[in-house]
């Protein structure tokens, strides 16, 4: 089945997060018998990569949300990590500073957009202030309820500027949720890692759930799609990341520059050179 | 031998680069011998910048410099590429904009340093300032030749703060640099690239080496070394890069931070989540 329909929130239907099977792996059995597709998609991913730097007329903006175990990080790591990290940049949002709070939500995250010919991997997005800030009234109502509207009007006036924008929300159950956890807590080179807060988020599972339903529901659009990534298998996950994206950019019209030079001029000179 | 001084220059020394075998290739015969070797190096990579994000007191900046077809690319993406992208940016830069040339020529620079945890690899740096300036006279002599104690000023700062600063010049021979501008007007998924300027460089070449010596031998210090990597190898260039750059980290006293939270608290919590 086409891979952009399968999984791409339909523009204006509301969705139901738990209609969706977080633990579906489609055909294959097991992480060792996807390990082939997974290989071949990595490579297949870098050349396309050099390819749309090389085009250089448009760039790809990837946003991936989720909860907290969600996978936002092994996704970066093990399918994107397959990119040439000089046209690839990762970027985190955390909580904003006191300066950057000083502007509109917006500002921080434009100023993080990918150029022509480049990759940006966004790490949490401007999705956060319909998220989070809902969750917690970090905002009023009033004030975060516009955030959708002003989200699609500022990710189409990226996409009419040459951005390709693709959004994934990494689904997992609240018992996955739980089981990751405590592997993280039963890791001594991670335990570092934890804080109250994170575990504590829980409490508002539900919350975030609805925040993330109309968030998906309300911005995903033919031009800036959402797909709810099935994420409870991370194997599959970063299989379906990948197919996603490939299948993409194979749709686009890419091509290398002719030479901008005399070829067989510079050729002479070379002969030249290696004679003197 | 110790890596870390094998290829350093020698704090206060004038060197000559003719002096330095850019073919050298160690105990290795060839590039199949050095795999296991190179992988190796690899995976410890990620493992130390695994570790310094953790530690999380100190940062690593990475310079590399060189000649047109040096490797500078060839060495971000074969060895560095092994790090984790989310702590690991790569800078390049350019020619500068009109905006960045109305500040100081370190303004750029200090901009894309590396945060505690991070680090960051330049492509090109700092160096074009005492290096294409210096031999086009991009600015006047009484400018740039002040630019060597600024260097040093600036990046004795940056140690201060708790940055590492490693620098690398990836050292050609004017032959090699010919056979590679020759395989790359003979890859066709590779002319797009030629511009004829790079190409006129060459007539440069002594006037770059000149000022390379100059820049390693008054810019080589203890808490910031310039390394010169025979470079005429690619897999010797990057087995070489990854030696210093594992043995350098392996050097620093970095440690995992202690949990932060109280572990079997939160373990009563999990048990008590999954029984409800």
């Amino acid at each position: 089945m086409n891979q952009l329909q399968q999984f791409q929130v339909v523009p204006k239907a509301m969705i139901k997060l738990k209609d969706i099977d977080s633990g579906f792996k489609d055909h294959h059995e097991s992480h060792k018998e996807a390990t082939g597709e997974i290989e071949l998609l990595q490579s297949r991913l870098r050349e396309l990569q050099e390819l749309l730097y090389a085009d250089g007329r448009s760039s790809l903006l990837i946003c991936l949300q989720g909860m907290d175990t969600g996978g936002k990080d092994g996704t970066i790591n093990h399918i994107l990590a397959a990119m040439n990290p000089q046209g690839c940049r990762v970027e985190g949002f955390r909580q904003p500073s006191a300066h950057e709070l000083s502007h509109d939500f917006l500002w921080r995250i434009h100023q993080a957009a990918p150029a022509r010919g480049e990759v940006a991997i966004f790490n949490r997005s401007h999705y956060e202030d319909v998220l989070i800030v809902r969750v917690h009234n970090l905002v009023p109502q009033a004030v975060w309820s516009r955030r959708y509207d002003q989200i699609n009007a500022f990710e189409n006036s990226l996409v009419e500027h040459d951005t390709h924008i693709l959004k994934f929300y990494l689904h997992i159950s609240k018992e996955e949720q739980l089981k990751r956890f405590k592997e993280r807590l039963d890791d001594p080179t991670k335990q570092w890692k934890i804080s109250e807060a994170d575990y504590k988020e829980r409490l508002y599972w539900d919350d975030y759930i609805a925040a993330y339903e109309e968030a998906l529901s309300r911005c995903s659009m033919e031009y800036a799609p959402w797909f709810v990534i099935p994420a409870d298998h991370k194997w599959f996950r970063n299989l379906a990341v990948a197919r996603i994206v490939v299948e993409y950019l194979e749709g686009l019209n890419m091509q290398r520059p002719e030479p901008r030079v005399d070829l067989e001029h510079i050729r002479r000179e070379y002969h030249a050179a290696k004679e003197s």
